[in-house]
């Protein structure tokens, strides 16, 4: 069939009129699946099930220096597991604070902590009049909750291939000093699966922001979550910081969310030795000290780095046919009708679909009305506001792969009517 | 031997030469002690082993309502240990979220919430011009802390033997609406081991303060954690509150920290809906849940509140013994010689002794000097400043018998030697 673009009136009511009856057939089926969440699947999860009960005993619950991980204290977390994780986020592992089961929350709490407590031997943000962030789109719906949840200014900055718009990022952080931070998942990125290029992170790394407390919060979530055999590398953003001098700059982050439980894993978090001493300050009247017996349920099972690396060829095998699913149907059903685009991404948890302007809000509805539920259309951007209600998300990991396909047919069906509905209009 | 006070200098001098030759003996020891903190020993620690590996495979990890636990959600924590913990602190299940490792943590992001977000519909606390709080003395060092890290002014209250002086704390909740707070361990206080009294209880339900968003920090840390067969009885604070209209007032804290493992329980708040409204909408932002397998292991190791009880005798049968030892030591040694005054606590962690004045630091040195580290003098008030110098806070729980009898044979030595000192300037 041929592009939407180029048909005229007659043409597109034919084809109304056809899809209209595939949509009626769709809900008659009574179908119930969700694709809106980026959550791993069952079988992801049974894969660490060997994790459970791997600390059984007394006398396993002592770090390699002896000490008693069932009691208080170690508020860095446990040696072994710093140093995995400065092996991840390749940071030292003297700038590693292992957290609880979520970065998020080491995210919320970071900005938190600027908020009332300032970085940088700057005012805290609560007391400076405004302050703005800035938010490559489409991005991860958690984080801008976060910024705006402390009521600080969001600024959209476009992403690009290789990252987001770095000539936007420069102009923007150099010209305005209540731009304090911006939000990026540097590899694999929420939700487009873009890996920003060496030169995007040498631009961050060299940013001469006006605000001497804008920080760089470079959530690294997909560090090790490669979904086919072509996965990509990202430039240490640390490294590029400290080589010239703006070690101050970037805040990690990263977990075990999406590699062992959602629920249960472990999170961390690293930045210089004088931002760490702020957080830390923080932390040590926030909290003892995480709980070290799930960090060492952590370091037995994995061991070390390739410990983790082989787990992840096993959650690679999982999720690989789940996304090649989901690309195969878009490719089929969405190439050359002028509808619709979308990048094949090498890692990462979701593939990120631009349908007609205008249209995004409309096929997340027809989706839901027969049963597939999506992430809402706006999520993807701050005040969940899509300028151009183009952007929707599609998280393919926890649905079976015969759920997916049906999920998906129905999907570009409804990309498909919204559009011919907009090009009737 | 006799009362100090009733020495003339030459028994003193005799007194303090005796002394003198027993510390001298003491330092040739080289002890190495630890009295400094409510740490559970590792007795108390292996009787929670069982639980280490109580779930052990995939079909364990779901909630009786079939929810995967292994995987994200579940904001407030799995529905049993809801229950369990709204029987702990006598609140509804819907009143309560379970949360992370520590309740220190929940306390501290609700006084974060309370300074960011407010409470009650009011300014948020940053925003207001200065804002205090009450703080019953001696008190818990790590609750000071935290309002000490949020700049809150501290005002102290004396405790008496029936909770905190009520007289003191109506007055000033009622004349003063920049007051918005008081830190609380109602059963077997923090250092002492006092349970406020019903009337106590009764008097903060009935509390009347000029701010609208004062709150009390109830932690009921020591819920069920007796050390004699004397267990007393708290009565149910916001079953008060509610009785009198005021069940805004009372947010409660409390965790496993001292019942399984201090670095790795459960920890959960509870108050009113309407509370719960604005420190929800902030975890909602924070994260997407804390960890629901400790949550099952909990439930799996314990099944309900009587599981749990019966598990505390376990704890109590090690304890008691070290708490006897401390008392016997003390009764032995000081009674009746003017210089030091204690009460014999029936839970809780730790014995209170109050020297003589001016001398707390001083017998701490001399302590620390023979090898017994205890917590440091003055860390019972806010700011670590405890104006008599008086106070010192035991923690029994982590030493063998063995070991607590030397420590407190050279405590009392220490504590005479002070006092002779002092006596003799």
């Amino acid at each position: 069939m041929s592009n939407y673009l180029s048909m005229n009136n007659q043409q597109l009511m034919a084809e109304k009129e056809k899809l209209v009856k595939e949509y009626e057939a769709f809900k008659a089926k009574n179908l119930k699946l969700d694709m809106s969440r980026g959550k791993p699947g069952t079988e992801q999860l049974d894969i660490s099930e060997k994790m459970l009960d791997i600390i059984s005993s007394e006398t396993e619950c002592k770090t390699r220096d002896g000490l008693d991980c069932r009691n208080y204290g170690l508020l860095d977390g446990i040696p072994s597991m710093r140093e995995l994780f400065a092996q991840m986020l390749e940071v030292d592992a003297n700038e590693v604070l292992v957290g609880g089961n979520s970065s998020l929350n080491m995210m919320f709490d970071t900005i938190s902590c600027m908020m009332t407590a300032g970085i940088g031997g700057c005012t805290p943000w609560v007391k400076q009049d405004k302050i703005k962030f800035l938010c490559p789109v489409p991005g991860y719906d958690r984080h801008f909750g976060i910024t705006e949840y402390f009521g600080i200014e969001m600024i959209n900055v476009p992403m690009t291939a290789t990252g987001p718009d770095m000539d936007v990022v420069e102009g923007l952080v150099a010209a305005d000093d209540t731009i304090k931070g911006i939000w990026c998942v540097p590899k694999y990125s929420n939700p487009q699966g873009i890996t920003y290029s060496d030169e995007t992170v040498k631009r961050f790394a060299n940013l001469k922001p006006a605000a001497k407390d804008f920080r760089i919060m470079w959530d690294n979530a997909y560090c090790v979550h490669d979904v086919t055999d072509n996965g990509e590398k990202l430039l240490s953003i640390m490294d590029e910081c400290k080589k010239c001098g703006n070690e101050d700059l970037p805040i990690l982050f990263c977990s075990t969310s999406k590699i062992t439980f959602p629920g249960s894993g472990v999170a961390a978090m690293a930045s210089s030795l004088s931002n760490m001493a702020v957080f830390k300050k923080r932390y040590t009247y926030q909290t003892i000290g995480y709980d070290k017996i799930n960090m060492l349920r952590h370091m037995k099972f994995f061991k070390n780095l390739d410990g983790v690396l082989s787990h992840m060829e096993k959650h690679k095998a999982i999720l690989k046919p789940r996304f090649e699913a989901v690309l195969t149907h878009l490719d089929n059903e969405l190439t050359d009708k002028g509808i619709a685009s979308w990048k094949k991404p090498n890692g990462g948890y979701f593939v990120s679909v631009d349908v007609m302007d205008g249209c995004a809000d409309k096929v997340v509805a027809l989706c839901k009305e027969a049963g597939v539920v999506l992430t809402g259309a706006g999520a993807t951007f701050p005040y969940g506001n899509d300028p151009k209600n183009s952007n929707i998300r599609i998280a393919p990991s926890f649905p079976p792969v015969d759920e997916l396909n049906v999920a998906m047919d129905l999907f570009c069906l409804c990309v498909k009517l919204a559009a011919v509905e907009k090009l009737l209009k």
